[in-house]
C-alpha cells in the first residue's frame, strides 16, 4: 500500500478532490488505496500550475491543458512521503465545478427501448437519430459526487397531482470531463484534445414525471433532482489501450462527424443493486463516439468550458443482461425503493474506472 | 448627470459589472448615464460584504441576500465622488457567472403559435402545458452580455446537411436572476426571496436546426450558440410598483403552484429591428408567474444556485404587433440577415429595464 511508484511505465493516476479531516477541498491523485495530495508534489514552480493545484476543484488544472496534466502525473510518479495518505482518511468531494452538463442519447438500443416504452405504436427511433448525436442540457447544480444520498423526488405524476415518484430509475452512463475551454466549432480530429478524462455517471430518473413533462421541450424535473458522478476522473491518456474502432454507421456520418480514426471506448460496466450485479452493459456498443458528441455539441459555435461534463446517455445492449436502466431490465415491474443501494462500476482495458454509488432515501 | 442622489425616496439602482480602461471586472451600480463603482462606496466593514464587492461577478453579493443588497443600495444613495464615472468610459461585461439557465415556455400565445408552426395538424398546445410551467435547461457557457456580436451558426438543417442557418430568429424574453442558493423545494410564497432581479433576454434561435433536432429531447444546437442578456440587472425590489394580479388560470393550479398573492410583472417590451420598433409584447399577459416557475423548478429537490438565470420564454400576445419572435411576426417570410441589429427594451412601471442588443455577423 505504501509501495513507491515507477513513473516510467505506469498509467496516469485518476484525479479528484478530497477533504482531509473536514478541511478545505484539496486536489489529489488516487494511487490504489492511497491518495497523493497534489499540493505536496514536486512540480515546476510555475505560478499558474501552483495556483491550479491550490484550487478547490480541478477546473483550473483542466484549463491549463496537457502539459500541466503530464507535469502533475510525472510528479506523482515520485511522490514525497508527505504527499501520501490513506484513502480511508479522506472524504472525496465533487472533483469539478460542472460548467455545463450535456446528456447524449448515444445508444441505439436504449433509444429503441425507450421509444417503445414512451411512444408505443410509433417508430421507436425517429428519423433524426441516425444523422446526429441527439442530446439535451441537464442541470449542473444538482450533480453530486458518488456516495451522496438520493432523496426520492416529488413531481407531477398525473396532471395537477404532485406526488413522490413511484417510478424511480437509474441510468448507467459514461461521462467525459471536458477542457481546456474552446470556442466552437471543434473539429472532430481535434476533439480528443478537449477530453480530459472519464467518469461513471448515474443519471437518476423519475419515469412518471418524465413521461408527463417531456413533450415538447425534453426531460426536465424527471432528471434534474440529482445526477451522480464518480469522485475520481480517469485521464483519457490512461485509456488508449481500451480504444476500439467505431462500428459502421448507416447512413455514413456527415463530414463534420467523420473522424480519421474513429474510436469508441471498450468499457465493461456493471450495475449492482443491493449487492448483486444485475446487468453488464458494454460501452463498445455505443453508436456515437465521444469525438462525434463533442464535434456536434460545438459545431454551432457554442463555447466549451473547462469543467463541462458530457455523458453518453444510458448504455444498453441487445443481449439479455445488458440493459442500462431498470425500465429496460424489469420492463416496468420493479423500480427503486427507499433504502435501495446502486453502484455502477467500470473497467476499460487495464484501467479501473472506479465506481459511482448512491442510496435512495425517503422523500 | 452628476446630480447627487437622494437615497430616501429613490428606487434601487440596477447592478452590473464593468471594466474601466480594460482593467479587471468591477461591480457597479448604474445611475442614469453614470456608474458607481461598488468598491468605492462606504459600506459596513464586513469581510463577507467586502469580498463580495471585490469579486469579478455579482454571484457572491447575490448569495449574501437582501441585507447585503440593501446595504449596497444605501451606500449608493450617498456616493463619494471617487465612486462615480461616466457610463461611456466603462465596458459592461456579463454581470453574473450563470450557474444554470432554465428557459420556460410561459406564454400561452407563443406556445400556441409554435405548436401550429412546428406540429401542424395536431393540437398546438399539449395537455401538460396548463398543468405546469414547462421548461428546459439551456447552455450557460454561451450566454453573452448585451452588445456581443452574434455569429450565424451552422447546424444540420436537413438530415446530414451541415449549413449556415437560413432561419435565424430572435426571442424576446424576461429573465430572472436567482439567489441566494437554496435546496429545493422552495415554497411558492417564499419564491420571491430568491428572485434577485430582472434582465431582458434574447434567446437567439435557428429554427431550421431546431425543427430537425428537437424531438424527443427538446431544443439543443438551435439555441445553444448564443443567448444575450442585459448588462444591468434591475433589482426586484425596484419593481414592486409594476406588479399586477395574475390572470385566472384554468384549470386552477396545483397547491404547490398556488400563491397567496400571485403576481405578474407588467413590463412593456419592444423589439427594435434595424432602428424600427416592430413589436411591443407585454409581460403582463404571461400565463405562468415567476414564483410558479421557481416553485416548479425546485419542487423535485433541485438545488438553486446564486447566479441561476430563469427566463420566461418568448413573450407573445394575441393582438397584432405583439409577437415575440420573427417566426410569429413575419410568418416565415423574413429571418435575420447578416448585419441586422436587434435591440430589446423594457419598461416596468417607473423602472426602465434597460436593453439587450446584438448584431448578426456572417458565420
Amino acid at each position: 500500500m505504501m509501495r513507491p511508484r515507477d513513473g516510467s511505465s505506469e498509467a496516469p493516476l485518476p484525479l479528484g478532490v478530497v477533504r482531509v479531516c473536514g478541511g478545505a477541498p484539496r486536489l489529489a491523485l488516487r494511487d490504489g488505496d492511497d491518495v497523493l495530495l497534489a499540493s505536496e508534489l514536486a512540480v515546476a514552480d510555475e505560478p499558474e500550475l501552483r495556483a491550479a493545484l491550490a484550487a478547490p476543484s480541478l477546473n483550473a488544472l483542466i484549463e491549463l491543458g496537457p502539459a500541466a496534466w503530464h507535469a502533475i502525473q510525472r510528479a506523482a510518479a515520485d511522490p514525497p512521503a508527505a504527499a501520501r495518505l490513506p484513502l480511508r482518511d479522506c472524504e472525496p468531494v465533487l472533483p469539478i465545478r460542472v460548467t455545463d452538463f450535456v446528456d447524449f442519447y448515444a445508444s441505439l438500443e436504449h433509444a429503441t427501448n425507450f421509444g417503445r416504452i414512451f411512444r408505443p405504436g410509433t417508430p421507436p427511433v425517429r428519423d433524426n437519430w441516425r444523422h446526429m448525436p441527439l442530446a439535451y442540457h441537464g442541470r449542473t447544480s444538482t450533480i453530486v459526487v458518488s456516495g451522496t444520498e438520493i432523496r426520492r423526488p416529488r413531481g407531477q405524476i398525473a396532471p395537477g397531482e404532485l406526488q413522490l415518484t413511484a417510478q424511480l430509475d437509474l441510468e448507467c452512463e459514461l461521462g467525459y470531463v471536458c477542457g481546456p475551454s474552446a470556442r466552437g466549432p471543434i473539429a472532430i480530429d481535434r476533439a480528443e484534445e478537449h477530453l480530459f478524462g472519464v467518469v461513471l455517471v448515474n443519471d437518476w430518473s423519475a419515469r412518471d414525471v418524465q413521461r408527463l413533462e417531456y413533450e415538447p421541450l425534453g426531460p426536465f424535473l424527471g432528471k434534474s433532482f440529482a445526477t451522480s458522478m464518480s469522485a475520481w476522473i480517469t485521464p483519457l491518456q490512461a485509456l488508449t489501450g481500451a480504444r476500439r474502432p467505431r462500428p459502421p454507421q448507416d447512413p455514413p456520418p456527415a463530414a463534420y462527424l467523420s473522424a480519421q480514426e474513429p474510436w469508441v471506448l471498450d468499457a465493461a460496466l456493471e450495475i449492482e443493486l443491493n449487492g448483486t450485479v444485475i446487468s453488464r452493459p458494454r460501452a463498445a456498443g455505443l453508436y456515437w463516439t465521444p469525438a462525434q458528441m463533442l464535434a456536434h455539441l460545438t459545431v454551432n459555435g457554442a463555447q466549451l468550458s473547462a469543467g463541462d461534463l458530457i455523458a453518453t446517455g444510458t448504455i444498453s445492449g441487445t443481449e439479455p443482461g445488458t440493459a442500462g436502466s431498470l425500465a429496460e431490465y424489469f420492463g416496468g415491474e420493479r423500480w427503486l425503493a427507499d433504502g435501495d443501494e446502486v453502484v455502477l462500476r467500470g473497467q476499460a482495458g487495464a484501467a479501473a474506472l472506479g465506481e459511482v454509488g448512491g442510496r435512495i432515501v425517503a422523500g
